[in-house]
């Protein structure tokens, strides 16, 4: 028996057999150059501003995620038959979700316009990758396969849910690998217990969970909530990205400008052809990583463009956008805006790349709304109700907790230069607080 | 009150009050560029091709030895009385013993000939730097006391044995970070226990470990034993590091050749002085971290140089030597290696490049040997022996342990290129085992 | 010098220094007859039926209290001035807290009549105590002001609220241990970060949370919750204690009815006389510890009589009841309960011993409902709300989840022997299920 | 599929199908009263004395042990083809390896003479038990199978190391176990590592480790030294097991002489006919357990003769004997301890209770010393050495830290009331230590 072992702060020993069909392939896939570029890749992105030990990579998110679909798999396996082809295309798929993913994407998505989810069906179904060609050699229709489960078209769909709904592989690593990295503990739950109440109901040809896992589920719903708050949401986080998000801005709108002169950019790179508006291939999207970005900055730190050199200087010294929350009735929001933009540029800075209005909301769990909405539908949480008069109910029908966090959380900020933060929390303090 | 709070994977929080002069100093120190730039320097350097966790920066581990020595210093003051200015001292030096490290060190300190110590020590005394000045706003004579805690000619030496010896909180923080962060567990020890068990033998200014802590620290000793046979000199990180030493050195000697067009170079960069031999200012040193190297050999994957561009390539995608111990008689061993370098070269490499004597030792526990040798002296670890009437002695002279350990472990390897396994391994066993 | 240390599974080190006046102190108590015999009464009882591994005794918890409450004393001390002796109150009260504690006191204070908070109180104020001999040696005030800690009338009350409280330090004890030894992870939280956004609003002598730390106060209060449903509630532990209140209610029929003779007593033991239904001394109540309970019930597997003789060999072999919940609309609750007991009748049981209902609730959180009730808001959990607008309010005025929790969590049950279950559940069935 | 479930503080979960013949019969097994008995025995008797968490179960740790002998199985079964039947008889070998142990076992096997894994084999094979008539429903070869296992005539040998061996599953869970409740770290090692590395010699019949497992079981036997040494050798453990001795001593002796009504023993009681020292049947072991000391000792200590109701009192408070380590040159050791004796019987302590003199070994690792030796031979450990020319080797061939533990550690102790402690400080600091 061959195999290969991967030592993991998060699961210890991640193995793989390299003498099966399914192992043989994970193996090859691992070493591709595509799956290779995630280790240069932080899964968290800017977090580490906030939390300096949550600095890994997509990789080992991507194995960790591998990981656990294995152990659930098995675990069905002794219940449910599991056909050896439909194992191997979710295992894949388990582990190349990720492969589309840029640098820094929260940022990047957002100025070169793409979605990481659509490069990574790109990167799958290209036959110029490695990765392609890897998936063709195990069969013809696996790269196909591999993709309907990213794009929710996979059947069996219950084995697609395991890679991706509310309740997935992806978030059941993530929430404990950046728990564990960041030092905050706010994303642990009892992952064993869930992994034992996973099921299949096949009439429906979904995944529930048994009614011994109910509350499980429900910490594991909120672990997702407090890390959404907690580290995902953090206003030093949204702050570096407001910051590198502008600095980017810049530098596009000098090269549109023909100002190209003013700053350093690598010839011939892919980074250079993005910031050159540039629509780029896939080619161009897995060569970037985090050292493209930071390369540049780092020389932006001596352009000549006095805007573009401040910025990636604060950047780069962490010295950090300050944040407010808009946490006051609708009717004042505005004017408040409005007024701290201003105060923004009476201290003499460009509000284009000085003033950052920030938005964002996640719902941990998102239930079931309309019935045309087939897509959720396939990703939704059922869970047993009852021992010994037991039916499948969507998990906010049952759980208070599940009910409770359907409305979300909605982050609404303003982010400036440190320099005006006297001026505009005296502002703040003068808007009534919202009503609780 | 105000205070800041870091978040840490291994100690979880990590606190510091700004309301004091040690705490406002300390704040001051984190938030200068040249603390800040450990941030984008690995701790493990290439360890990741091993363990792929292993991503964790400098910053974060400097955090941590703050931290500890801090933790240190509030138990010792419990029993001895330490001034404000001696721990601030201390501190200070705990904080910032790792501001001179380069980008891999290892290899980059090889490739440019300077040593990390000597750039830390520049970085605090040269008035250049801004942690130079916030050292001097403490005091004028801070910087060349933080110094020479560095350099070990601080008094008291007890409190410069926390900092710098063979049991201090540099060492205690990274066993268990790396081990966390590598998931192998070799690195786990007793830290509660030594903390508790530390004291100081005011009559001779040394350290030394109460009776009852003997065995936690026989553990440690073992401990860092086992990081460097599983971890530091894993032969993937190594072949890892000769690599990038190939690479580097081809860069440099096409450079030299005045072959720089078969390559790119950013201009006017730390990183291109570098590789053009120039003799690197402090400043250079600074500016340069993981991101210059990586930036560079992915440029270099499509260098004309085919050697360049082939190693880049390798190292890039993770295609790395393989390595075998010379684990064999030293009479078998020149001829055994002669023939592997032919192998080489039979099979078109440049063995220039292509293949690497691999040499390291380390003894974790270094005694004392000779009267003269007075820096180790001071850096020995000392225990209590014996409950009811105790004497203090060098721990070798207690503990078997301890003196097994003093063989320390010695690697001896070669590295070449995957392609020639085959053969290497054919002549390799055809050379007698090492008698036991 | 001087000093005590215990290992804690926990809290790792608890170190006590016994050179100083509260050290002192600290370590007699624990040395007094009454504080070692909680080493002889098991944390939770009959749980170890349902969790194997919480086998843990009141001694090893009280330990664990006095940790935290010493922790958090100095972490408070940084900012607050506390008085030495006020200090060594609650230091002690959190040691004693539960000094009182009979053994399987949730079905003993049920038979005897008792409540352990009253002994312990009992404990500290009589002179016959060793414990009340080492209180006043350190102070005649001290039993007094001891005692009041634990009614909840001692001043400032911000330190009481420390000891007893909807968050002190005994809950923050329990949670962690019970998890850890259940294996159960439900009852963890961030404990440190509690600790460290504790604060003390000297104008109304309360103590309350910083803004930073609601939302590790909301997962103390969700550990709680699932602490309660699924160990301190769970059915088996339930069921459990539902057999041993009906053998030591048969044991004390037996006696009242003169048939002693039926059964085994130990002659001059406080065990004995309970169960002759005389009223227990102090000094009876703290001779008396799990191993006179399962002595006598191991005894009585012999018994004369057979309800006491089957009762009993079920208890001691863990053949014990099953338990189905009322949940169902309360109009066919009755109907339900009924005929379930006259399938336990018929099976020829005696339903007085055979048929058990089981009624407890909990709430997790409880917050300040009528302004007369003064004891309940000088318990209450405050927080501040905003960050740039700090007000403090009471929890569940600021957070949706304590919000949610403040319904608690009411059990209903119906326990009876494994042999009716077929029965019984077939009745079960046949009964609507509640509205969700 | 139907399954039954464990919460574990060291496994998480252990999970046993109740619809597998194997799982079917180990459930069954679990809940025989015999097993059951297992609850009321502590594993580690009176270390909790020494460290209060130290509460755990016999049960606790067999169950722990079942979990992990099948997951050495599964994890063999990948590579090699082991037969169900004789799976099964591992399993419940591993299961029921100590349901023999009797209450207090170093105190009273010394008291009762007897050995529980005699007692263990005889509850296996006796048809009066439970565990038998389970075993024999599985086959009637069973029982008989089982026995082998423990007395290590099993055949496939290798199948019987994981049971008993210098590297098995009892030992690998009570390191974790003991390590993790009394809150000393010193047995931790990497199991996960261990079970990773486990193979089989088909050949010879027996188990090894493969060469990338030597690190971690130089650890496992490391860990294994360090708790004895710190654990289960500790004074204050050791001390309290001298003071028990001497109660059963004390109390055998006065019923020996007729004076049985100087104290308490519970009529028609196992436990009065051990004291009586009425040779005990199969029947009798089975029913004593912790409790039957317990309370007994608590009656003594109302009992009318003075050094039973003195011990007795001291022990239940806790006021145990102090020790010294006869750590001196042999030629002085026999002076000392007359001297000693003598000191105690001058304070007027009758020497035959109140003076023990303790003495006790450990080899963590024994290795294979003789040929004749063949029962050594079968738990050895053997290694892989090397990677490229493996062959197997003994572990001590290999190892210069297993070499290092083969001398194991002696402890010699005298132990004595406090009253006497200064009295024997000052003589023991008149003898000169060991040289070194």
């Amino acid at each position: 028996m061959s195999e290969r072992i991967y030592r993991d702060p998060v699961h210890n020993i991640i193995r793989l057999r390299t003498d099966t069909a399914e192992g043989a392939l994970l193996v090859r896939l691992i070493d591709t150059p595509e799956f290779q570029r995630l280790r240069r890749i932080k899964q968290l992105g800017l977090a580490l501003y906030t939390y300096q030990g949550a600095e890994h990579s997509r990789f080992a998110h991507s194995l960790g995620v591998l990981h656990l679909v294995r152990r659930v798999l098995d675990k069905l396996s002794e219940r449910y038959e599991i056909k050896e082809d439909d194992r191997a295309a979710v295992c894949a798929a388990a582990l190349l979700h990720d492969i589309g993913h840029g640098s820094f994407s929260h940022v990047m998505e957002a100025v070169a316009g793409f979605h990481h989810e659509a490069w990574t069906i790109a990167a799958v179904l290209s036959e110029a990758t490695q990765v392609n060609r890897v998936l063709r050699e195990y069969s013809e229709a696996m790269p196909a396969r591999v993709a309907s489960v990213i794009d929710g078209t996979f059947r069996p769909n219950a084995l697609a849910q395991l890679v991706s709904s509310q309740l997935d592989v992806d978030r059941m690593d993530y929430l404990l690998r950046d728990s564990l990295m960041t030092g905050a503990k706010y994303g642990i739950y009892d992952l064993e217990w869930i992994i034992n109440a996973l099921a299949i109901d096949e009439a429906n040809d979904r995944t529930y969970v048994m009614a011994r896992g109910l509350y499980a589920v429900e910490e594991y719903l909120q672990a997702r909530y407090y890390m959404f708050r907690q580290v995902y949401f953090h206003r030093t986080l949204r702050s570096a990205e407001a910051v590198l998000r502008s600095i980017l801005r810049r530098a596009f709108e000098l090269v549109t400008a023909g100002n190209e002169s003013e700053m350093y950019l690598a010839d011939d790179t892919a980074f250079a052809r993005m910031i050159h508006g540039a629509t780029l291939t896939l080619a161009d999207h897995l060569e970037m990583d985090d050292a493209d970005v930071m390369f540049h900055v780092k020389q932006w730190q001596r352009a000549r463009d006095p805007i573009l050199r401040d910025l990636s200087c604060r950047f780069i010294e962490r010295r950090l956008f300050k944040a407010v929350d808009l946490d006051m009735p609708p009717t004042e929001r505005t004017t408040f805006v409005c007024a701290a933009r201003e105060a923004v540029e009476a201290a003499g800075f460009d509000a284009a790349y000085y003033f950052v209005e920030d938005q964002a909301s996640d719902v941990p769990h998102t239930p079931y709304h309309a019935p045309t909405d087939t897509l959720d539908e396939r990703k939704r949480i059922y869970v047993e109700d009852g021992y010994a008069r037991p039916v499948l109910r969507e998990i906010t029908e049952v759980s208070q907790v599940a009910r409770g966090l359907e409305r979300g959380y909605k982050l609404h900020r303003i982010c400036f230069p440190p320099e005006v933060k006297a001026d505009i929390y005296r502002l703040y303090r003068t808007v009534a607080p919202p009503t609780r």
